[in-house]
């Protein structure tokens, strides 16, 4: 039982190191799979969008100026002629005094700047047409390149594909995109207390959640989780599983050994993989405080606490900003919303450790309250029962009852 | 151009047809392809979790008694013995003034019901234990039944599975769960001015992005999209094609007609389709009005305007609500959080109909500033720069620079 007091790493410097690890690699994928991932490349458009003016209602394509000075009192009289469909490209021009009528969606004929909606107009007989309204130029129209020019930059790689970066890729006829790959996470199960979840726990043993819940996290905070299972706490074992992992995966997950026999256990093994060096032991965090990370063949290898909420707290807070570092996202932070919310009860906390406090959400009228979920970090339910954390900052000693707080929601 | 003034469907009325819809059947898969599914069973717990007291420290277990009045000028002196690990059985048991060795997470002996940190401890040999500070009973365990009791429901059928639930899963030994199935999503994108991506639009023609933002946006609220493709303003092919999807898919998403002539066309052909009934046409919603919800064969036909930010709004807003609940999701609109923000600008709307305006969040200092982004709802890029929408009210006429909103996320 040595080595109790170990140096902790601010949070922030552990950010910091993030930058040492490079970006994984590229791969090429169809568009239709591409919901979730990260753009790798900035996208160019070849052509203008719509790339032909088009019509945004029902109605009749003019020249603006023939309808100037038009109201109800004072119409103006256009002969009308022709009908243009969406997707039909029209067949003549007009000229002043002249109108074609349109489809919303279609293509303005050449000669017409503006689109007189159909209910600021009447066809008095086939080819006459009263407009009670004046529409200017560039009415009731998109011109062609009003949504993308030719030749510029309408995305950029590290941007994340949500289904509207979809529907622009689609427009500009991306049908394979290159996206950053998915970061193969190894995920290791430690500890001589654990059992399969398809086995009964005998006294002293419990089910291994951490392989399902970590991996669960992995793969919503973009990467893709390999479970490397439960290894004991033997140095021969965990070594081997170790380095079979580091030559498959590009980061390496460990939970296990809270306590402090067992994490110098991980330690010893960490130090023995090639290339390794110990980059953090300990972060000023609550829960969490045991948290490693080492790099070893240039990958990073994270240590976690055992404990359930510990390990998942700890995961989302600072594991996940590091695999959306190594994904490719350029906006992992700047999406990462949080709600204000009323706090329903003081909690303490120490100055000198960030703490984050596992919070229920309750929505009542058009207020959000943060309910504190008690409980220590072993007990699964707190996590189940958290909507998010609210986080107290290191120089702050607990929150009182009433105050407004930002709640990181742990979807 | 006749029907124009069709009667609109309220909002709320047209959730309330949603009860009308029976949710989708169930299917059994591994517990590590659970994440983001709806369970679709109760789950009552077979074991107390842990299952036996465990330690939350490092230190020693004791009986609290023993440790009454401990203090640093008067400590308690207890007999040591032993070490317990995780994961082991502890062989004996303990009485007044005993003390034993324990891990992190180790099992309790018999007769302990507390255990004494290390820092609050120290060995005067390797029998004999100095105790400078007392426990209560209980201190630093979590009791056999403190995370969850043995036949307890410890999770309910139409909970979303997050990565904590997969945890608690795991805990109970559920490798296999029963979830709802992803409702199978037909997407059919009509309009003879589209043209598949991988062509190059000519004049009048712009590429089917709709299939792409659609099916993403379907995705995201938890169906399974299967693209139709693009469909003609045809009467007999978008028949033919609503009948197949009809046969393979559980709901049905037709996205065109906007103009007043192809909706009609729609209309058409949902008569046609077996057991049919157009149940809302037109919801004074902008953008969006023209939506169409009709019920064929017990299946939901939606037609949504082919407007690009038209359709992914009607989308958000009004059908992924509706995928949430024949998916079984009980928590979709409680976990639908919004974002408070401040109005960068005057916006106006029009009363008698709720409107959706595409914004920006801009993060400044701890507040968040919501920027609309003009633009007709024919443009992508209005979607793309958005991060969210703002709801305006059926009976606001418009909101000001400054005032707070609410912004909808648009993941």
């Amino acid at each position: 039982m040595s080595k109790e007091f170990f140096t902790v790493t601010p949070i922030e410097q552990v950010f910091g190191l993030m930058a040492d690890f490079a970006p994984v690699g590229t791969e090429s994928i169809a568009l239709q799979e591409a919901c979730e991932r990260i753009l790798a490349e900035d996208i160019i458009s070849g052509i203008n969008i719509p790339g032909f003016a088009r019509a945004t209602m029902d109605g009749y394509a003019v020249r603006a100026a023939s309808t100037f000075g038009a109201s109800e009192a004072s119409p103006a009289y256009l002969s009308v002629s022709g009908r243009i469909e969406m997707g039909a490209t029209p067949c003549s021009k007009i000229g002043h005094g002249q109108a074609v009528r349109i489809a919303t969606g279609g293509m303005l004929p050449e000669g017409a700047d503006a689109v007189v909606m159909m209910e600021h107009a009447s066809e008095l007989d086939e080819t006459s047409l009263e407009v009670y309204k004046s529409v200017a130029p560039g009415g009731n129209i998109v011109a062609e390149n009003e949504d993308f020019s030719k030749g510029s930059k309408v995305l950029s790689a590290g941007t994340p594909i949500r289904p509207q970066e979809m529907g622009l890729l689609a427009a500009v006829g991306k049908s394979r995109v290159t996206v950053f790959k998915k970061p193969v996470t190894g995920i290791i199960s430690t500890g001589d207390e654990l059992v399969d979840i398809d086995h009964e726990p005998s006294p002293g043993k419990i089910r291994d959640v951490n392989t399902y819940s970590l991996s669960g996290r992995a793969a919503k905070a973009g990467a893709h989780p390999v479970a490397y299972g439960i290894i004991p706490d033997d140095y021969g074992r965990l070594l081997e599983t170790c380095k079979h992992a580091l030559g498959q995966a590009d980061m390496i997950l460990i939970s296990g050994g809270s306590s402090v026999g067992t994490r110098d256990l991980t330690l010893d093994v960490i130090a023995a993989l090639p290339e390794s060096e110990i980059l953090v032991h300990g972060i000023p965090v609550r829960p969490g405080k045991p948290t490693i990370l080492a790099k070893a063949a240039g990958k990073a290898i994270w240590g976690l606490p055992g404990q359930i909420a510990s390990a998942m707290v700890v995961f989302d807070r600072i594991v996940a900003p590091f695999i959306g570092h190594i994904a490719g996202n350029a906006l992992f932070s700047e999406r990462n919303y949080k709600i204000p919310a009323i706090l329903t009860r003081n909690i303490s906390s120490v100055q000198g450790r960030t703490e984050f406090v596992r919070t229920r959400i309750i929505k009542e009228k058009s207020s959000y309250y943060a309910e504190p979920v008690p409980g220590p970090a072993g007990l699964i339910r707190t996590m189940v029962e958290a909507d998010g954390l609210i986080e107290i900052d290191i120089n702050t000693e607990g929150l009182e009852k009433g105050e407004r707080v930002e709640v990181i929601i742990l979807r």
